[in-house]
């Protein structure tokens, strides 16, 4: 039927498709083949299996409270930066995507525009600002970050030498090592929530808690952190059992479907980022195209949950799978 | 020799050559590559190796009585639909080669008709009736199929939320979730055995048990279930040792070869259900083609079972496998 | 340089070719790709690697008694048949190649002619008798092998219900169970060491024993046998530890190197047998191709053990593995 | 930009386009297929995964004293010959570009032009001598090194039946076995640091050690000495846990990258030799090419360090890998 919406894997194939037209060629997880750390995090994530409860099916419900924000779904938009390249209006059409299926968007590098583009837009909105070597400017898009409405700021730590182009090393005079103190100090000075993202160690983990963020994203950056970074998901139970009860534990990095949000939530996260998959989303079929793919990830999320007999996302344990 | 009969492989090969013909594009496992629970389930299979004892061969009978009928062999035709996509004697011909190898039936979702044609070859058939949201209809079916002379009746528990066409889930407007009670009246309310198929868990197993059920099919149900179900091979020995003495416990999903049902055999199973590979021998030539394969397959099981010192199915156990 | 002796992969590459040419369309292990077994066997010798000891190099011997014959190195030709097929000088060349390269033949089935032809050639020959179903066509064949000269008599006990063609059973009304009585009296009839092939258990290898076979060989038959048949290499350990001080055991199955030989040998095996091996070096350079071969393994078998530390086949043990 | 030095990945894929060119044919690793053990030690390498922490990143300093020299970086050049089948000046090149990135070179089997015109690049050559039948030869070769100004010499003892091309074993007239006690005296009789180079095995290792080598190199050496030796990442700590105080513990075989440098390193070696890249290197970019290869993976290296937490090579140790 041409009237039913795109599946996951139609969206993808049919975003590659425009992706290919519009002759964009940054490839990003779930596709990229670079990074060592992207594919064995598939690999992982591929060798988890449901234990299925098919009797007295439950009544399933999605919905998180996430950086202090009501959502329909644990699937949020990890931060990204560069949408003009695709088209002039494709960050607007992703938050409205977002927006419509009840998710937040984090926002990556990128100038105050495109942060009031995206609150326009109505979507809870995080910023995670990148770390900079001027501390300043750091707290210029904080402040920034806090007067335009967002509803929480963090920060990449993993990008301190720069960002992993394929085996090059960019922007490495614009990002530079981040101490301590100075996190705390930011981190004290705003009253919203904090996330630290690219934490793949119980140690960091830990730091992040003394620091007061208020979130973590166990993540490899995608392929553009360190090669052969610790896989997320073989981090991510040492740092549920050293952390879990203290801060939010989020992560991403090469998930595709609503299967895998299932398996990170099974293992412990509350929630899991998608980037690449949401450009993929809007090159199918712009902001209904992201909109819709996070309907359908959700929609295949809570078919799972209901075959494991889990009613809500709080239910949902490590029995579930083997 | 083109008087010999098609081998395993060669039924398979020349089936798919039909099926091309045809321009039947719906593929079942064994073939289909979208499932990861039928690939993990054929992996668990071919890992498995057989433990040869050459000396003292014995005489092997496949003999076994399955829901209170006497079979040839331990190989039975799974639950399929559908079968006039294909030629309008399709199911008459699968029903009338099955019957001739001394096999048994059962049929999926499809009406009276179908039911009745496949009672007429005289074959033993097994309704297994789907998991519809209106009782009303279940009731029906089962009815229908105790009139017209099943042997007895069922129900695909794993089908609740619809089937999975891909990442697409269909018909979840007429399927839905079953109650325990209800499924209990339903069991109490035949006096044919009851077969619940879509096992994965022990606790599923247990309640199937506790329930009434004769008998129940570990299965992921080929490639229209959930993704990431547990393989039913590594699913089966903890439902083996749970409820192996209180129910009669079949398996199917992916399954190629005699070998391969020898090894599910000697893991605890009492029989094997196939579904895709009875289409493909139906291809392959028809009636004769659906008989052959059965027997094929059997006297490869025979074969493997002399070879491992099992004169017949009873004797069959875990250590002539490693 | 042309005049060099080709090496074992220009071998193999070139004897391809031949049989190419030929238009011989039977391909034996090590190319099969047909019977798991086989390349389960493979997969497990390549896991397996040296501890190389390079101080104090030792002069090294691989002069080895085998069923009671003095031969140069430890590897010999499995049974083969049907040699004529390739050319009316293939066995005789064969024959001729194994006896300068000072190793033994052993013939599977194929009459007293082609015997004689190999007898002729002076190369220690030992006759691998098939389980017929006339007991007293086995006893002829065993006359005949003592009569003509032979060093030793067998049977492949794995062929019991037929030779197995893909996954057709051949020769099913030729072939049949042997009862143990039957081999008893067969061996306790001859002066003549006796070999049982188609070992892969410890139980069949006790009953070796006990009937007072000389040597077992630890072997699926190639591609000929049960599918799914355990690997030699994987039933070779359990074997040695139960019955290695009773017996002379004996492996084939997928090998191809001097480096694999001594693999088999580091787990416990006395002899390593090589078939299709031997056609494609007949076919790389008739009767000197089959001498080079043999002499090139034994070459690289000497080298590994130099570089191991044993001078000898006796000093060989599973501490050189890893 | 066409200004930016060229990456790991980028220097070899040119190199391998300039090996093209010249019809250049004999392939190293880390491209060679044809060696078992090269190919385990790439898996073993990349099966190993960084434990980032990114919190207060630390300065990184790679400076290492090696042999007696002090280095810039952890990463050398291993032994090498027949530099003058790419070009007249390609050891000039290499000798030169090493010079220049603060590292030092190896020198294989070669004459004293080929030394001298190393030595004169005012790069520290170590000189690893062959281990000839002829006694006398080796001391000539060991007195001319010592002569033309070496920091080091040493032997591959691996190479004592021959070279190994593919399945062929090369100049097998011209290198042999080498006792103990020579080897003794011949380190005995130069105050230069011996380097024993082929080691596998703790017994080798500890009897460098007991005949006073100052270093050894854990290596299989490429794909020329025995097949399915044992890989060296395998071998490593073993090695190192017998014999780490004692001696300089060096490794080759296979590596690609600065990460694969940091995982020898927190394996227990203390620095790590390229042969094949730096011949790809030159290719594409001669002697600025060799430098630059060196650079970007020290580059890399301390990327990685940085992102794990080590100010310097002394403080890198297991806990940083996974």
């Amino acid at each position: 039927m041409s009237e039913e919406p795109l599946t996951i894997s139609q969206t993808y194939a049919k975003g590659k498709e425009k992706r290919a037209e519009i002759g964009y060629t940054r490839v990003f997880p779930p596709d990229s083949a670079t990074n060592t750390s992207v594919l064995a995090n598939r690999t992982l994530l591929d060798s988890i299996f449901f234990r299925t409860k098919f009797f007295n099916p439950v009544e399933v419900n999605t919905d998180i409270t996430l950086l202090g924000v009501k959502l329909r779904t644990p699937i949020f938009c990890s931060p990204m930066s560069g949408f003009n390249r695709l088209s002039s209006t494709t960050l607007a059409d992703i938050a409205d995507g977002l927006k419509r299926a009840g998710s937040l968007l984090m926002l990556g590098i990128g100038g105050s525009d495109e942060l009031q583009c995206a609150i326009d837009s109505g979507v809870p909105v995080a910023k995670i600002i990148k770390p900079y070597r001027q501390t300043e400017l750091i707290y210029q898009k904080l402040r920034d970050a806090e007067e335009r409405g967002c509803v929480a700021v963090g920060m990449d730590i993993d990008h301190f030498y720069g960002a992993l182009r394929d085996d090059r090393a960019a922007m490495t005079d614009l990002f530079g090592p981040q101490r301590s103190e100075l996190l705390q100090q930011l981190i004290a000075s705003t009253k919203l929530p904090f996330v630290i993202k690219g934490v793949l160690s119980v140690q960091d983990a830990r730091e992040a808690v003394r620091l007061k963020a208020s979130a973590i994203i166990v993540s490899s950056h995608g392929s553009s952190a360190v090669d052969f970074a610790v896989p997320p998901m073989a981090a991510l139970a040492d740092i549920i059992k050293a952390v879990g009860n203290e801060v939010t534990v989020l992560i991403d990095t090469g998930f595709k479907t609503g299967n895998d949000v299932l398996k990170a939530l099974a293992m412990g996260a509350q929630a899991v980022g998608f980037a690449g998959s949401m450009l993929l989303a809007w090159g199918a079929g712009e902001s209904a195209g992201v909109e819709n793919l996070v309907n359908q990830m959700t929609a295949e999320l809570s078919r799972t949950m209901a075959a494991t007999g889990c009613p809500n996302l709080k239910a949902i344990d490590n029995t579930i799978i083997v």
